[in-house]
């Protein structure tokens, strides 16, 4: 363990001064993959050592052999099967290389599979490569705080990043309401779920699962504000057609987060000691969708965005599927309180004082977003229709836990049939989430198997 | 209050007692009609005084004003407005009476709204009419132990009563699990979801909400079975394609009721230590289907059925809209625990005992099922998509929560929106069923308001 660590502390080293590295190529790089059949870069781990002039390491899943002489590099990859995986040339200079050459297991949009994720093209391919050392967190976990200036109206891989983090970072940051709306009640971005950065993670590729650890979310002022009527799809067309909706209806709360109790400002009699116990989560949470697909904040689907679940709150732990170099965090329509399903179009909507942190769990990607809190792991299933957002999420459950303690398809459909909960957890808006979940006393009482496949 | 007892013991000897009215028109009557204008018989509360010749009294909402001259008696019915509302001639003697004549408000099938509660037929009709004496329940109630001897296997209210039984009464029975067999394994009934009964409800009419108390759920012998396949509509199609079930995978569980433990009797390495926490209910609870419908055991609807309410347990209340005299309760389908979805397409499936008592809600009809249980009111939407049927429970408990607090649409709009929770409860069957529910802390807090049409 103490080479390991020392290791560690000399890449630090290299990432932070550079130069340092000069024309050595032992370390850990990333390699960016283009190509002509590639609609986007490729993104892939390399480790390499060297001895005198000879090179060695692994290449994504291959291992790699070769020469430097000068800063002129020859490598030539092979296959677990020892079959040959590509040849790659070029030069390794301080701490970065290019070059070009032909790779076998490249051409596959970043996202789901991703390079070295399984989906390999079984051709040998022209690409050009670039080397960078990958970064490495510092050896103590900073405190960031930061404040945002700049708010996505898209989830989109092409916005630019707020604030760069390395995982393990303690970050104190806050985000707008779904108006764009701060803790004064300012307006700092437009209506329609803006959020916050985004946030590149220092290390996080394509392939890998972002993790975030929501360590606070609680309201920065003192009003929210929710809706007062059902929505189209949570209610039938006959009781809204019969509804006489007052358009002036104050739906407005004052919220105190030492109670934990929100009531109306301006109460009707029916309402004058109606009380909400607040349970602030985040509506949008999310990481850049695959590719170039943009989206306003009212969407959701496999890269998160407006999930709407009243289950993201402080405590919990999420899971992204990480599409683009850095994953590209982002939150924001923070709820003060809200039912399941949203019917109104809204929770009681109010800016939120966020806490968080992030890990990265590298080469291997969730199927969409995940939770974890104390009780449950918890399975988001986004798609057109609560019924096959209901499919997609216990197929991911199904599949996780098939993965994570090797049961066959019969043990997890008793398991599931005898156990999961489901949660209806938004429903009005472009697309549908349904949330299945297993009780985490139940997975302590499996006897995990010999995964398969 | 000394009058109206001593009324109700004289009814109660009056109905027992055959012949003891003589020509008395006087006391509480249920007037059937037919009339060529009605697909079926619609059913009503007639109340009667005399004085002398003169007759007075309420013939459903109607003021009624007549004569009786030996056991010839004639009507005139007059609305709430002091318009005419038909006119009736016939006899009545000792505890029956019949006769002809025309009648307003009649001609809506029986079920939904119903003779007396709303939809009302503007014009006068012909009709014929037979009264006969409202049983009154025993002044205190029975300890009825039932022992079925017959089975549905339809809905259907052409079934003939396995038992009478009156408001109060405790009830102590058994209902065999889905596949028809009983707490020896024995079978008594074909399988699909046999139901016990029918169980007449004396009193019940159409119109009303025949209520349900669950006293006691508890499976009746050591073993039940699951499935352990997830159902078409419970995954993707992808999933199930790709899943290798093994068909001689054994789902059989031992139950203890005892510890409410339940645990696999053959258990594969991987569920060695598996334990299910047992939560009896009652897949299947109904009351027969408006009209002439019949559906097997599998189907569900406005009227109960095969539910899955994982909710349907010892200690809770169910209500029902009564669409047939007598109500024609039934139940079976004992699951001795069941996931959200029932994605296995059954639960622990296992015999049941169970104690019940029901009462009577007059002139009151829900519009679908609903249950209580000690902490929320609870709204079930069956319809043939989850979409379809969130829409369904959600409109029906919004209706709901407006009759009995007098709130607006807005205010109601509001309370969902802040504190309503969903639950699917049944996705593998014909149709679909999505709960709805509100805590009964937050009901607690609203203030009454006059009622609003």
């Amino acid at each position: 363990m103490l080479s390991r660590w020392f290791a560690t502390i000399v890449v630090v080293t290299a990432a932070l001064v550079p130069g340092v590295g000069r024309a050595e190529v032992a370390g850990k790089w990333v390699a960016e993959l283009t190509s002509p059949t590639l609609l986007e870069p490729a993104y892939i781990r390399v480790e390499l050592a060297r001895t005198g002039e000879a090179v060695s390491g692994t290449w994504g899943t291959e291992t790699v052999r070769g020469t430097l002489k000068g800063s002129a590099v020859s490598l030539s990859l092979t296959d677990a099967g020892g079959r040959d995986a590509g040849t790659l040339t070029g030069k390794i200079e301080g701490d970065a290389g290019s070059g070009e050459g032909k790779m076998a297991g490249v051409g596959r949009r970043g996202g789901r599979g991703g390079v070295g994720a399984g989906g390999r093209a079984p051709v040998l391919q022209e690409v050009a490569w670039k080397l960078t050392r990958e970064l490495t967190p510092p050896a103590k976990p900073r405190e960031v705080n930061y404040e945002p200036t700049t708010f996505q109206a898209y989830y989109y891989a092409g916005n630019k990043p707020g604030i760069h983090i390395f995982p393990g970072d303690i970050v104190h940051t806050w985000a707008p309401d779904s108006a764009g709306t701060d803790k004064n009640l300012k307006r700092v971005a437009l209506g329609g779920n803006p959020t916050i950065g985004p946030i590149y993670v220092e290390g996080a590729l394509p392939g890998d699962t972002l993790v975030v650890h929501l360590i606070k979310i609680e309201p920065n002022r003192k009003t929210a504000r929710q809706g007062s009527r059902i929505q189209q799809f949570g209610v039938t067309p006959a009781y809204n057609l019969a509804a006489r909706y007052d358009p002036q209806f104050n739906g407005e709360y004052q919220l105190d987060n030492a109670t934990g109790i929100a009531v109306l400002t301006a109460p009707t009699p029916a309402l004058k000691n109606f009380k909400v116990k607040m349970n602030p989560m985040l509506g949008c949470i999310a990481v850049a969708p695959p590719g170039f697909e943009a989206m306003t904040g009212p969407h959701l689907g496999v890269f998160g965005g407006n999930l709407d679940y009243n289950g993201t709150v402080s405590d919990t732990t999420m899971f992204f599927p990480v599409f683009h170099p850095g994953a590209l965090f982002a939150f924001g329509d923070g709820h003060a309180a809200m039912a399941d399903g949203e019917v109104t179009q809204t929770g009681l909507e109010v800016s939120m004082a966020v806490d968080f942190s992030v890990e990265i769990i590298k080469g291997y990607q969730t199927q969409g977003v995940r939770e974890e809190d104390s009780d449950y792991i918890i399975s988001f299933g986004v798609a057109g229709s609560l019924q096959e957002a209901l499919k997609v999420s216990t197929a991911q459950l199904a599949t996780w836990i098939k993965h994570d303690y090797g049961l066959s398809d019969s043990e997890v459909a008793l398991l599931l049939g005898a156990v999961m909960k489901i949660e209806v957890t938004e429903l009005v808006d472009p697309e549908f989430n349904v949330v299945t979940k297993v009780p985490k006393t139940s997975l302590a009482m499996l006897t995990k198997q010999t995964a398969r496949d």
